[in-house]
């Protein structure tokens, strides 16, 4: 462990979220003078030949990392998953008469749901509320509407802990995935979505940047109706010249998560079996201690990203969090929503961190139970 | 001169623009390990104590330093300019027969006009492109609207290097100021204004963050009308619990930036005197060599942020920027749209950065002249 780790705790935060070590020091080495320009990434216009090399750098990782064709456009935005809930409908749904199906399997489908009825007509294809989030629905559960302008879904959800392991697999009309908090965390095949976009802090980088992969065909919606900022098509148009500054120093820390998913861990299959290790280790606990712990989720649609669970009561899920943080173990009492106990552990959370974290979950409910 | 100076140039960059070294060093050495806390800034849960701490600290900060009174709400949001220029109109503007006046001082000016039409009337109450955008207007060329929702203007140009002393003083409707390259950098009367907004890159901050301070009887104006994240009212009702994620490591360093003029620079009135006295060392060395150099906005309203002039020809504006370069001057090349040479001596340019930039100015007009 060098200095710099041992000062360091585990951060189970679900987002913003830990970043790898090698990133953070590739930050603060360049952050006076970046590559010998004499100035940092926090003070470069992002006119100047640096900053466009950088962003498009970065345009072009996200391009190989998840094999995108060049029937979408990769656009670099802001204002998180948020303005996304209203961008979507506000340029997809050309008339009111226009139907928006919503699939929601947790808090920020909801959420997403939620600004589409200013632009036309929203269906819950599928509401899990009643089952309390804990599941997916099953294809037939599923009611579309004839000819809806698209079909939207959460990949992941970071309260609920309830994940799918690839999508929906709807065809009738345009799929948009949103997967804040699962790209980068596994390979995806992006040419079956009308769109993926995904605020960058918990997968993909730091607050401040929203990715967004669209199918170009579907860029003709938005026309000259929807106004400046908000018209994908104009963003589209000057994604090379970019329509006004991009958040610069958020943009670039993407790119160093692409280069040490690229470099370092060797790609998306790569990080996917990480990923997927790590959770089994925490639900094998849960499981194993399935008279102490209970997982939010149901069994098949567990998160990879985000592992949702409580003790017997709210007093033990609280002296969980409180002793885990004296272990260097932060951030790991549940979301406010939901209460319990929540162990996000994104493509960045070594597996050491993991282990600590199971070994600590073993001994407490040994202790607790 | 420390270490870490002697590889650093100085950049005249328009924004993103330089910072200061105190403040980058601060930023460097808080990188791995925030107050030990054992995390970045980067990457901690807008949602935990110490993040909470810093926004709240900054939006604090903003109000001690501006002396803002508690009528107005104090936002940070994302999206920069752009999105402004969306957001005021659909706010701003509550049935399409209302009328939104602009005062067209140069190219922002114009771009924030842009989106109006989409929400209701569009009266430009003064252009200034017939003059090539060389001047304000006089209080008799101003032809406002009875009635106006609003009166926007551009308190600094910084492509045409125009800037308004204090403000166009209108009293008619309430008055919005685009002050994105010029906030902080002197005392204003934030009563006189609606609301007052800017973009942090450039005297505030780093790209990411918007500043928005907003009358708050205005905030009624957005009622449910206005959807999801556009809404002030919305970002203002959750201004302490935050609407969603916000940029968090930028708005830490605006914070960083409050700080920097409170406790080293010693304030607005401080840092006003050094923005003028930097300002008149380059428009003197212009005024010398008025057979060489040509400034372009006139002398009464020439800005102190974006000193923008020209050589004698276009071959010698570029030998310039190119010789500067040379000389550790970095950034001095003229926006597209206009041409000839810009330096940008916002806040953090150091008066050194100004002296040297003077001294290469006489010597390249007497070389060259």
């Amino acid at each position: 462990m060098s200095s710099s780790t041992m000062t360091r705790v585990f951060n189970f935060s679900a987002g913003p979220a830990t970043l790898p070590l090698t990133v953070l020091e590739e930050i603060q080495s360049d952050l006076m003078s970046y590559a010998g320009t004499g100035m940092s990434v926090l003070e470069m216009s992002h006119r100047g030949k640096t900053y466009i090399d950088i962003h498009e750098e970065v345009r072009q990782r996200l391009r190989n990392l998840l094999n995108v064709s060049s029937d979408y456009e990769i656009l670099l935005l802001q204002g998180g998953g948020r303005l996304q809930n209203v961008m979507i409908p506000m340029n997809l749904l050309t008339t009111k008469d226009d139907t928006a199906d919503y699939l929601v399997t947790g808090f920020w489908g909801k959420s997403s749901s939620e600004d589409v009825p200013h632009f036309g007509r929203l269906h819950l294809a599928w509401d899990g509320e009643s089952t309390g989030y804990t599941r997916l629905p099953t294809p037939s559960e599923i009611n579309l509407t004839p000819n809806a302008a698209y079909v939207h879904f959460t990949s992941n959800e970071t309260i609920h802990g309830v994940q799918y392991a690839s999508s929906p697999g709807i065809k009738s009309a345009p799929l948009i995935a949103d997967c804040s908090s699962d790209l980068l965390s596994k390979p995806m095949d992006v040419s079956k979505f009308g769109m993926v976009y995904a605020c960058a802090q918990k997968t993909s980088g730091i607050a401040g940047t929203t990715i967004v992969m669209i199918r170009k065909d579907l860029l003709e919606r938005s026309g000259k109706r929807v106004p400046g900022y908000l018209n994908y098509a104009k963003h589209a148009k000057s994604a090379e010249s970019m329509l006004n500054t991009p958040p610069t120093f958020s943009v670039y820390v993407t790119g160093l998560i692409c280069k040490w998913l690229q470099n370092e861990i060797g790609g998306l299959e790569k990080i996917e079996r990480m990923n997927i290790d790590k959770a089994a280790l925490l639900y094998s606990v849960i499981d194993q201690h399935a008279g102490f712990y209970r997982g939010h989720a149901n069994k098949p649609d567990r998160s990879l990203m985000n592992v949702v669970f409580r003790t017997p009561s709210a007093e033990l899920d609280e002296k969980f969090a409180t002793e885990a943080k004296g272990q260097m173990l932060s951030d790991l009492k549940g979301h406010r929503v939901l209460g319990g106990i929540r162990a996000s552990i994104y493509n960045a959370m070594p597996l050491e961190g993991v282990q600590t974290l199971a070994q600590f979950m073993t001994d407490f409910a040994l202790k607790n139970g």
